[in-house]
């Protein structure tokens, strides 16, 4: 675990009382029972029903999973919209101690095979739109016993290769609404994700109750969630536990809405979803506000937004974006910071009352930062000379983070040990923290340039080329130096109708008052194109492979 | 403990990470380091400082109690007003591993000696105003190795026979202000609170550091508190750790201010301390609230406590009190209900969305009850045939709790065998459920009647005897029956000038359309006065006493 615990006198509140995932829905359902619950049909109806129900079929479903032979430490795999049966899935799976696997559909099919092989899981439930996505893997899987398809259809209706199959359905309609829930010790996983990192093969983090329990009450305090709230989980529920935030849902008495199926092409749906049901609170990619945005242009009434909360993930928040959004329908967006890894909440951009008093600008341009560690969160940023770097806006260091729901290690993993140390999860974000605490996430390690013992952000170095009116893209990598280990390279595209005006001179000039002398580029070459890769982004790697003896030319 | 822990498959996050006190002091000194700590002093000045700098005295403060020879697992006693140091106290103590024993001033002197010794108390800070409590047990406490002042003076202009002693601001100004913090084991005490029961020798409660992490979070979500509030903390640090709200305030960034030393008097200062420092949230009992009331009745202007949260403790809410605090300041009153062995913040009464359409008067007869379980409580009430009892706001049942910051023992005391049962704290109180899940406590259970497989609430009955207008007084005890095992026997005091005028049949028919028949009072006995308590209360141990044999005479 990489530190020491040190022992005191014996307490005598209820240290064994376990942090448990289905305590929080039985609590909705005695405080809260008369709550809704609200989610959108693939047909664009709403199902609605309340927390006492929710319970009641979680309980149904519990006696079904066991009746299914699902024992606890049993893996059962779910790949579903955001839906009240994934819901009910996540509560009733984690409920009798099984590990609910989370399985993202758009993966690749060999992925998706590894992450089922990987976690040896027994059983999957995939909503009835999915099918094919686990036909395809079914062949593939060898510790898979059996299937359930999530479907208002009778089973024998459902077309499928699939077998043994079972209707979820079928299977809740046969039992008791009642469960005798045992205590799970808190430390077994409920829960499942692998990531989906650019290398190698997807890496397990496995989610203990106790972890997801501290996450979701972090999550609370941290947004205010309360019972006046409604809250709509847009996250699919297959990325990071879907951010954990319909958890807090249940936890606060807050009304909780799922949104269904969706795509990019039909956003538009979040956004009635939105106004219909009155959401207070919600969490998503800016892959999706994109879109939102356009078709809230589109409407001759803007929808009002005030008592909205949008928490947005994405290294760089988009500004642009998060204020049209306020100024369209006075939506407040917050930004975050997290990881598979990181449950995932760790760091939230939050205004603190101290910096009020800025000009709007100033808090508008602060809004680009990640933001500050959430309460329980331990981060550190070490230096590129391995001390923790001071608190200056300015020193960048690699971004460590510890605590209770961030990962020690990965499930049944090798890479565990180059990704942990000390407890911490190595982020490979390269980041400084201000004087004022928040979090700036200002490069990916792996692209920094290490340079005389300092780090130069390639990130910074690009962005500010790239604000040149003639240049079209331009990307900086570091490039092996003899004396100073390595040093910035830029390669740039410039507007065609420019090309051959734009000189070295003009740029390194045009972005100096920005930088530090020695941070500026050693050389900068202009290129036709940035190699990149299958996804469209910079392919550094492809860059430092082709420059790479660049600066032992002579005369470099 | 009670019940069994089922595990499942081990989980990958960080479960060795340790919920610890001083970690929340240290979020706050690193993401809220400029926000204000104000402490009223007792010659009415305001001490100002800021969580980065009361990091640095806690830090301080740690080393010097390690140089006295503390170690992981002492108790060391504090007996100190609401003020910043007491919370250094606090955080330095338990930082170190070290139990910080809660002493209350207001004791009788063997109380406070039988705590000392209980606890093996090795070392004893006292605020200089009260050394007086702390000369009169010196002889009397065999464990106490030394005494610190906590004083502004130097040392030596200290009048005192405590000995050897040292002064607090010398003991941290030879030291450094960092500290290695260790991770404490999660499950050993952080500090420990004696209940002041009327009965036998004080019971001590053990909060670990894990419980008070966790109900800190319940409090912080519960009550809303973010970094836009001011956390008054008014209710005494030694009474079950202040209700636990001060240490919300560095979890969640709010401003904090401390009380300082106040008597029933001197309640005006508080009043104008909201005012002064703008307070958001405060906590106390309705004693403090009835002279803070008789004081805003007497100012000209009445002050705006719009933005103010007062969570207040009573088994019987003060709905008259509460109603003019709201109609002169708009202050909110939100009744809570707990016990030392709950840390204590076990219910709180807050209006769910779905009553909010009830009709104002309703809505404050709501106010009467103690509320919603806090998520993460476990509340039973088992009714007089030993079942649970039904969620219908009618049937009583003795009210058991149990969870996270649920006392499940007393340290070593053997009165732990008849308090606890599976994990559960028995309350020794009465209480319904209603269908939408609010608790109210209508008796202590020694005081309820048992007649036929039933409970009669006597304060019930009490309250409506009283609202006779020709009533002064009224009691009512269960007295033993031949058949129903005990029956209901009402004594009442009459206005003098009603003397012989009412009679038995005038009170039963005043009280009948509350009740059913069977829970009428066999009888009716008129008295000059009513036998009472050494505090005041009613004395129905006397009375059951003098009345033991009265259902038995033939005849009745």
């Amino acid at each position: 675990m990489g530190f020491q615990i040190i022992s005191g006198c014996p307490a005598t509140t209820g240290e064994d009382y376990q942090l448990n995932t289905i305590s929080v829905l039985r609590h909705a359902s005695s405080v809260y029972p008369e709550v809704e619950i609200a989610s959108r049909r693939e047909d664009g109806t709403i199902f609605r029903y309340c927390y006492r129900e929710a319970y009641e079929r979680v309980c149904r479903l519990a006696n079904g999973l066991q009746r299914l032979g699902i024992k606890p430490g049993d893996r059962v795999g779910v790949m579903d919209w955001n839906t009240y049966r994934h819901f009910e899935l996540y509560m009733a799976i984690s409920g009798i101690g099984a590990v609910m696997l989370q399985m993202n559909p758009r993966l690749a099919v060999d992925d998706i095979a590894y992450i089922v092989g990987h976690s040896e899981t027994r059983f999957i439930f995939v909503a009835e739109s999915l099918l094919p996505v686990i036909e395809a893997i079914a062949k593939k899987v060898s510790t898979v016993e059996g299937y359930g398809v999530i479907t208002d259809k009778e089973p024998e209706a459902v077309a499928t290769t699939l077998s043994p199959l079972w209707s979820y359905e079928e299977l809740l309609s046969a039992e008791e609404p009642r469960y005798p829930w045992q205590m799970i010790d808190e430390r077994s996983a409920y829960s499942a994700c692998y990531t989906s990192g650019t290398t190698g093969k997807p890496k397990g983090v496995y989610y203990s109750h106790r972890s997801v329990y501290l996450h979701t009450t972090a999550v609370a305090v941290t947004f205010g969630i309360n019972a006046s709230d409604v809250l709509l989980q847009m996250v699919p529920m297959f990325h990071a536990q879907g951010w954990g935030f319909w958890l807090a849902a249940p936890m606060t008495g807050a009304k909780l809405v799922f949104s269904g199926r969706y795509t990019l092409d039909t956003t538009h749906t979040l956004v009635d979803l939105i106004v219909s049901e009155k959401a207070s609170v919600t969490a998503g990619a800016p892959a999706l506000f994109m879109p939102m945005l356009q078709y809230i242009r589109t409407l001759p009434q803007k929808p009002d937004f005030s008592r909205l909360r949008i928490a947005s993930g994405a290294t760089e928040p988009p500004l642009a974006m998060m204020r049209e959004f306020f100024e369209l329908c006075r939506a407040e967006f917050i930004h975050a910071y997290g990881a598979t890894e990181t449950s995932p909440v760790a760091t939230v951009n939050l205004l603190k009352p101290s910096l009020q008093g800025w000009p709007k600008e100033r808090q508008w341009e602060n809004q680009k930062k990640q933001g500050l560690p959430v309460a329980g969160v331990e981060i550190r940023i070490i230096g590129a000379d391995g001390n923790e770097a001071p608190h200056d806006g300015q020193t960048v260091g690699e971004l460590l983070i510890r605590g209770p729901w961030i990962a020690s290690s990965y499930h049944n993993d090798s890479r565990t040990a180059e990704c942990f140390r000390d407890g911490f999860w190595i982020s490979g974000d390269a980041a400084t923290i201000d004087p004022h605490g928040y979090v700036k996430i200002t490069d990916r390690v792996k692209d920094m340039i290490k340079s005389g013992g300092e780090w130069i952000s390639s990130i910074d170095l690009e962005n500010a080329i790239m604000a040149h009116p003639e240049v079209v893209e331009a990307s900086v990598v570091g490039i092996a130096h003899p004396k100073w280990q390595e040093r910035p390279l830029a390669l740039v595209v410039v507007r065609k109708e420019a090309g051959g005006k734009v000189t070295k001179e003009d740029i390194l000039q045009f972005i100096a008052p920005k930088f530090a002398k020695w941070q500026l580029p050693d050389d900068v070459l202009f290129v036709d194109s940035i190699p990149k890769t299958s996804v469209g982004k910079f392919s550094k790697k492809t860059m430092r492979e082709r420059y790479a003896g660049y600066f032992n030319s002579p005369g470099k």
